[in-house]
Parts: C-alpha cells; structure tokens; sequence
C-alpha cells in the first residue's frame, strides 16, 4: 500500500469553492486560501438558522493504546461511507497543533483513503488560527507583566494619576496565566522572566513563569465553545488571569485587553474547509485538549455544518470516559445540540492491550505479538470495549461500534469481536471498518448502521449533570455515574480552591477532569474496566473564559519536549519546492 | 479630514485578483487570501525572467524626528502620482510588526488618502508571514535546546550510539540564538529556560536566554534577501546558532533543522499582494529591522515588480544613512538590480528639529510651536537635507527631494525650503508632495520629477565597498566615505570578534551598521550634519545567513515594551463584528 502522502499527493482535489458551494454554501459565506482551503463566513450561520438541523455523529474510542486506535481515520471513512450511501454529509475536526507535527510524528489528518488533503497545508499553517490563539495568549501575557510593571514602578497613586485607569494591584505571585507556543519546548516549561542586569528595572520585575503549548491555551477551549464572535468577545473577557492583593479575580477585562485579544481572533473564529480524499467537506476549526481542556472542535462548526448536511461526523479525543464525557456534558450543554448516535472505535490490539497481558509505552511502537492470534487476551480486554458501551449509553445516545481493521487482523478474530458485541444484551450494532485501506467503500456498513441507529431509535439525551448542581456534585456525577468510581478524594488544595471559586462565583460552572486517558481510572496502569476505584484529585483550575474548571487527577503535560532525533530531521523541500519527510 | 481608518473603510477596493491580472499575472500565479490579499507565486518570476525590468525607486528621509517623515505616505502617493500621469507602477512595502500595534501605536499603512487597504488585514495577522519566521525560529531554539539535553543527558558516546547522530558538543554558553515573539513584551527581554524543581532535569538544562521581536530574527532579513525557495534554504542552512566546546560555529544545518525553518516558510517567501486606496497593486514582503538589519522589503517582491511595472516604488528604513546605505551596499548587491532614483523625503518639521533648537522625545507628540514659522531654525536644519542629498550622490544614484507637505505648514516656508534645494549645484530635482492630503493628485509634480530623473540621468551605480574586501575596510568606507566620519573605534570586544569571524570565514560578508538613526552620527542627539566625529563599534555579531555582520554602535532595543496605556486599550469589535479603536 502507498504512504499516506503518497495517497494524498496523488488523489486529484476539487477546488474548495466548489466543495462549499455544492454543500449549499453561498459564494459571499466563502474566503479562499488558496486552492484547497476556505475560511467559511459565520454569516451562513444566520442565513440557515430555520433550516433543519441534521443528525451529528461523535466517533469516540475504547481506552486506547499510545498510539491511538484510529478515530481520525473512522470518523472520515464514516463521512465517506455515508457518501458512498447517499447521504448528504459533512465532517468536524480538530486542528492538529504544529509542535508534535516537528517533533514525535508526521501529520494528524487521518490515514490511508480516509485522509483530509492536502495534509502538509492541514498540518501546517493552516489559515493562522493557532497563530492567532498564540497572539491573543501572549498579548494577555504582556499585558500583565506591563501592568504591574507600571503599577509598581510609579506606585499605585501615580499610576492612576497619570494613567486615568484604576490600579488593579496585581499580587505577581497569583498569576495563573502562563505563556503559550506551539512548538515542543521543554525549555519553556519552567522559565524566570523579567531578569534585570545589574539591579536595574527595565526590563520589568522578576517572576516565574513558563510556556505551555499553544493548544493548551484557555482561548483554544474558548474558540471551540464559543457560539458567535459576541460570545467569543464575552468568554474572553471573563478569563481569570490571577487574583490582586485582596484574593479578587483579575480578568483580561479588567487589564483592557479583551477587545484586542478578540481583534487578533476574529478570523480565527471561522472555520477552515477542507476536503477529504473522496471529496466530503470538511470543516477544520480549534483543538483543545482532551484532559485539561474539552478536547472536541469547535460547536460553531458543528452548527454550520449540521444545517449544511443531514450527518455530520465530529470526534472527541481520547476513549468515551474523556472526549465523548465532555462532547455531553461540557459541549452539549453550551451548544444545545446533543448528540444523535456515537461510534465506538475498537481495535483487536488496542482489546488486546486491554487486556492488561501487554506492556505498552508512549513512543514505543506496538509489539509484533499483539497483532498474533489471542483469543483469551482479546476476551479480557472486551470488557473495556463492554465498558465505552455502556457508558455512551448512560447518556441515553445510541451506539455503533466500528472496528477499525489493521492490515495485519485476521479475519476470524474480527469475526469473534464482532459477535461477542452482537451477543451483549443493548441495541447497539456493530460494524467492520476497513476506511484506512478502502476509503469511504471500506465503511459502508458502519454508515448504513449509524444510519439505521440514527432513524430507529429515539434519543432522549440525558448528561450526567445540570450546570446548577453544585460543583462537587458535578465531580462526583462524572466520577461515580460517569466512571464507576467508588469515591472521590479531594486534596486539601483542591478543597480550599472548591471554597474559593464557590465564594467568586464559580459554582455554576461545568467540570472538566484532566485524567489520564490510558485506564477509565485514574491510574494509567489499571486497563480494561476498573472497578472499587477511588478518584484522588489533585488540584482545581479555573477556566472562567471556557466555563469549566478543570480537575487535576494526577500529572497532565501541557508541554512537550522533542525526542532526541526529532521528526524535523526528516523534513526538507525538495527541487520543485516540494514539502519531503512529512508521513 | 477624515481619519486614516473612515478614509481606508469609506473607500471602494477592487478584488484583488482583478489588481494582479490587470497588472500582468496569470490567474495560476495569484492565491488569493479572501477579496483583498493575494499570494504571488515565483513561479512569475520564471515566466517573466526575459522580459525588460523596470525602474527601481528608493524612498529614503532626512535624518527624521522619532515620529518618522512620512516616508510610507511618501511611496504609495509617489506610485499613486505615477499612474496619474500615465505610468505602470507598482509599491513594495515592509510588512507591519503587530507588536507595535497593539503597544504604542495604530497601524503602518501610510496614511490620509495615500494607505495601503485594508489597514486591518495589513497591520494584522496579514498572510501569516511573521507567524511563519516566529516559528521557523522557535523551532530553532526549541532543536538547540533539545539537542544540548540529549546530550549532555545521555553523554557523547551514548548519544551518537542512540542516534546514529554525532555529538554537536554545542557550549551552551556560547549560544547566540535568542528566541522571538511577535509582541511589544518587556518581561521577556532576558529570561531564564530550562528551570528545573527539586533537581531533576526534566526541563532541560538551566540557560540565560531572551526574546527579540519577531521583526529583528535573523530569519526576517533572510527572508527579504533571499532570491528564490532554493536560496532561501541555503541561507537558512548557514546560519550560526552558537560554538561547540571547541569554538567551532554550528549551524541550524548541523541541527538538522534547516530543511523544516524552510518548510515553515514556505510559503512566507511568496509576497502578499495588495492595493492601495487608488488601486495601485503593492507587495508587503518581510519587515527586517533598520539598524540591526537592512530594513528594507524583499528582493524577490522588488523582482516580480520591475518586471510587472515600469516604475517601481520602495522604501527604505529611517534616514539615507541607513535604510539607503544598506539598500545600496547590502540589499542591490545581493540582487544586482541597483536603484534607479532615490526619492529623499524631508519635512519643514523635520529640518527645523535637525537645527538642533528643538528638543524632542520618542513617544512624545511633536510641540506646536514647531509648526509655526521660523527661517531661521529651517536654515539651520537645511544642512541635514543637504547632506542626504550628497549621501545619496556618493552612489551616483539620481535624487529628487519630496517635500512631504503637513496640514499646518505654511506656503511661505514650503517655498523657501523648495528654493533652498533648487539653488544647491547638483542635479537634484524637488517637489512638494500632497500626497497624504490629496492621494496621487498631490504627488503629480513628484511623479513628473522623477520620471525624469530616472530617463534623463544615466545611472552607473557605485556601491562604497565591494564583497571580497576585508571586513574592516567595508566599515571604514560606510563610516568614513558614507557618514563622514573621522575615525572609527572598535572596542576589544570587537576586535577580538573581527579576528575570530575572519578566521571563520566570515571575510567576504557584508557590514549592517546597527546605530541610532536619529543621527548621521552614532550619538542621536547630534543634529543636522555632523563633522568630525568618531564611530565607536561595540560589538560585531555575525548573521551567516543574512550574509552580512552588524557592527553595534550603542545599545539597540530589540524587543520593546509596552507602555502603561497601551494602543490594544482602544481596540475591540464591534456588533458588526469590525474593528473600533485602530487608527
């Protein structure tokens, strides 16, 4: 079989301006970038505002491997396949962050024919986005560090004598706003700015600091849930950047700086079109992360392409206990739209690996043995898949599991999977997904089955709390109802930060938890279905601006550190001006 | 009058595909950007490579006040002015830094009814060309970093049998490669990465660092003197980060980094296409710094112009002294195409403040009492315009004065400068330019002059030192022969670093003098022209891949800070989702 960019490179592309237009999308509602991207204008969305809304599709995942059970690859042979069936349809998803691209991997735009193209523009630059969430970030950053340099400089009276504004007395120790780039940085991490020579002060006063990547960022989680540029505008002004002497929240509206950081994303808050190899449009649009963020795209391109299409495929990151939690309970809530039918992503390896019987390490490759015939380690590891099962349909959203085939399964163990599904005692159905060698013709009958699911069975979508319970409800519903967690322990830091945000304000805000996605647990290293657990957390952030706070159960790296031959080793141009090494 | 902003809104743009093919473009050269921005490929550059080229003009200032002469306004009214009296012209202007935009500042698009359109999309995220160079270059840092980590982590030996790499053995304190980020960001002036808690070393190692302004990378003056993508990649290869433990330099080649800075800026190196209010196609390419750098737009955007246009308007930064020196020395014989006509820009302000009877002060509004008449301090100042107009003879390039007409000036005083110039014994022409209050209208006489200029003086270019003379020499003849110096003085610093830099190989590089512009002199508080005086040269620092050493002269600000009323105060959306509160 060819690489991926070998796949990509020879599949001729339609002009994006004609992929919109023939979705129902109006010339004046599309921005070109060239040949194979479009920036798509929200005023669509107000134009389609009383058409029907069509059917949305999240593909979500078992507790997957290191290197991910294929989600990308389903979510557009799906698309495909509905295609391939008839249906109009479009997909949804995340942009993939420029850091890992240089350093761990190649792209993240799918695989085989289930890709979206041109990968190296997809994986690249894109249309600036992540640039622009990096400058309306860092604009924030500045703004801080100039504020009490200057308020501590000409003292607070003169500050405000001079300047008309308020001193805001910003307690430099409180921050909790960080800087972000979107690179693998490990130098960053943990950084001093602010380092005068010689007990002078100009380059500002000293403090600790450092840099996430730029997919970390608030404002990531902001765009995807934003539902207008107004909205945006508003989110972004309630972002808490630190506390001043008195413990009051000091937001970016309070510095002035909401306006501007608005200003640098208002192109950014339209959503990328691209393709995929068998034509579907696809919208591209913001890429939080799965843990300590939402880890969906953006609800924005959701609605646009809900009233375009009848079916639209998005996915959430990681397995159902982490994306497709927060793809009901955080994304749902704010966008009022649920979702109509799920789709499992299950592997024979990533079962197996379930099973517990195999060791697995981030940046190592899959052991050969995994891909042998193993009955008894595929039967353990069900139970995980049993698990995802059950808990999409706690939310009263109905299922269809897609195995996704690797070359190297047997058909006999695919076979086994697929009746150990159809044995259990739900309404789900269960399909053979062959997207990543076959195009969209490789997942005709996981189409036809989200099809059916969609049409037969009325959904009564139910998450696992009101954003009107109290925030240690809402932990215990995720937790307990969510995971089957038997207790929850909160640190003596996390206690004191719950009462904290209660007397801000805070309570009514969603529950986003910053877990491991390795086990349904908090501990990595417990596969398959954990039960008797308790869930120790760590730590309270606020994300006033996203609507959640996010809970630390354990470490959760917000920026990566290249390996010691990173992938931009590999990459070049070539004669004709060319991108090479890009896989 | 209207301001800047109702001026750029209230006036009709063509799309910008109907300016590129009107020009000569082929559709297949054109990426548009949205209705107002274009990509221009090189493939242009190719088709066009027999055709005649155009007329190459310089716009170069006095020695100005720090809130500049109007030479922005100056070019794009002079090109509006050349296609009023019939010409084919195009502009080729720096692109905007956005720090400076949100910190002190609106935008940098000229001004009254001379602008580049829209302001906006100019003076914002544009095509993505900074965000491309920022992480070109922080990919650089990220892949030093990792790489001293690596290796001093795991040890020579079981680095290189890890990796099948050799060892860099990079000294860490020899490093010259700081970071950047496109803000006005006072607290990342001199930084400390790699912090590490409790003594592990999971952040790397501990090294002093510190941001420039995204405009003052190396990359950024690559970018502009680059002639083609292949160009571009060799340049990118020879730039030197640091020295290994043996003193030796290393490259971002020895990194294996080079090959992905290109792919970053892949596209950055094709120019941005735009308009301005008259409809005048303008290329916005690379923004380098004018001391630091050579400040001037690229050579392939000046390229694709004098073969699309007859006349082809640029600019060069602050006085003749610096932006014309290096438009001369540096940037035409790096691109063999000399300029055909310097346009010196001079203000009845700006003489005035060069009599040295006016004290002014960056960031301080110019005082009233400068606008009103006064002979005297005129005549004084004269010297300083004089001198430029020798300056730019030096070059045998022909030279038109532009006398760049503020509302508050007075007829009288318009008059007697215009004499003053015509009654000096050079073949210098002079005009009164409106083109700020009268778009081309007010540049028509300009325009005419120049026309002239160019056919009438037979141009035999003469650069004030050749490549292949030792490195002292070219500083002597910028000092001496350009400034007028009496001397110059490198400090042991610098010497030590002429010596170590020869004995690299660095020889037959170019010399960009890095000096206060504020002056002809290195010493910003002497006025009109200087006699007598001595350069004294701090300190060298080498930029391989630009092709030229800067010798500093005093101290240069790299990364600015933002003041305690910062310009993003004003800025923000509104309902219509516009921007407010850019002027």
């Amino acid at each position: 079989m060819l690489s991926d960019i070998e796949i990509s490179r020879s599949t001729p592309l339609r002009p994006i301006s004609d992929v919109a237009t023939a979705i129902g999308l109006h010339s004046d509602e599309i921005q070109t970038h060239g040949q194979h991207k479009a920036k798509i204008s929200l005023k669509a969305l107000k134009r389609l505002e009383n058409k029907k809304t069509g059917k949305l599709i999240v593909v979500t995942a078992i507790t997957p491997t290191p290197l991910g059970e294929g989600k990308t690859v389903t979510a557009i042979g799906l698309a495909q396949g509905l295609f391939k069936v008839g249906q109009s349809v479009m997909t949804c998803i995340r942009q993939p962050s420029m850091g890992p691209v240089f350093g761990v991997k190649g792209g993240a735009a799918g695989g085989g024919y289930s890709q979206v193209a041109p990968m190296e523009e997809l994986n690249l630059h894109l249309t600036g986005d992540i640039h622009a969430v990096t400058v309306a970030h860092n604009l924030a950053s500045a703004a801080i560090d100039a504020r009490i340099y200057h308020e501590q400089r000409k003292g607070y009276d003169d500050f405000e004598a001079r300047t008309g504004l308020s001193a805001l007395r910003i307690d430099a120790d409180s921050i909790v706003w960080k800087r972000v780039i979107d690179h693998n940085d490990r130098a960053l991490r943990k950084v001093t700015v602010g380092i005068n020579d010689e007990g002078k002060t100009i380059n500002g006063y000293e403090r600790e600091d450092g840099f996430d990547i730029s997919a970390a960022s608030e404002l990531m989680a902001v765009l995807a849930l934003a539902s207008d540029l107004k909205d945006l505008r508003q989110r972004i002004g309630k972002i808490v950047i630190g506390y001043n002497l008195e413990g009051k929240a000091v937001t970016t509206e309070d510095l002035g700086v909401a306006g501007a950081m608005t200003v640098s994303m208002r192109e950014a808050i339209e959503p990328t079109m691209m393709q995929t190899l068998e034509g579907i449009p696809t919208l591209i649009h913001a890429g939080p992360f799965a843990n300590i963020a939402h880890g969906n795209s953006s609800i924005i391109a959701d609605n646009i392409a809900t009233k375009l299409a009848d079916f639209t495929v998005t996915e959430g990151g990681f397995g159902s206990d982490m994306g497709f939690e927060k793809a009901c309970n955080i994304k749902a809530q704010a966008s009022d739209k649920a979702p109509d039918c799920a789709v499992i992503v299950a592997t024979l390896r990533g079962l197996k690996a379930n099973s517990g019987l195999y060791s697995l390490k981030p940046g190592q490759p899959i052991p050969d043995s995994m891909y042998e015939k193993d009955s008894a380690a595929l039967e353990a590891g069900f139970a995980n898949l049993k698990w995802h099962i059950e808990n999409v349909t706690k939310y009263d959203v109905p299922a269809v599991v897609a195995i996704n085939r690797f070359p190297q399964d047997t058909d006999e163990e695919l076979l086994q999977l697929k009746n150990m599904v159809e044995a259990l005692p739900y309404s789900v159905e269960v399909a053979i997904c062959e997207a990543f060698a076959k195009g969209g013709a490789g997942a005709v009958e996981l189409a036809n089955k989200v099809v059916e699911q969609c049409h037969n069975t009325p959904t009564q979508f139910t998450p696992l709390y009101r954003m009107d319970q109290p925030l240690e409800e809402k932990i215990m519903a995720v937790s307990e109802i969510g995971y089957g967690a038997a207790s929850v322990t909160l640190s003596d830091k996390a206690q004191s930060q719950l009462a904290q945000y209660k007397a801000l304000g805070f309570d009514n805000l969603a529950i986003c938890m910053a877990k491991t996605p390795m086990s349904i647990s908090t501990d990595g290293s417990v596969k398959g279905a954990p039960l008797q657990f308790d869930v120790p957390i760590r730590e309270l952030r606020l994300c006033a601006g996203a609507g959640f706070i996010y809970a630390l159960c354990g470490n959760v790296m917000t920026m990566p550190g290249l390996p010691d031959k990173p992938a931009f080793m590999n990459l070049d141009i070539d004669e004709d001006g060319n991108i090479t090494g890009l896989s």
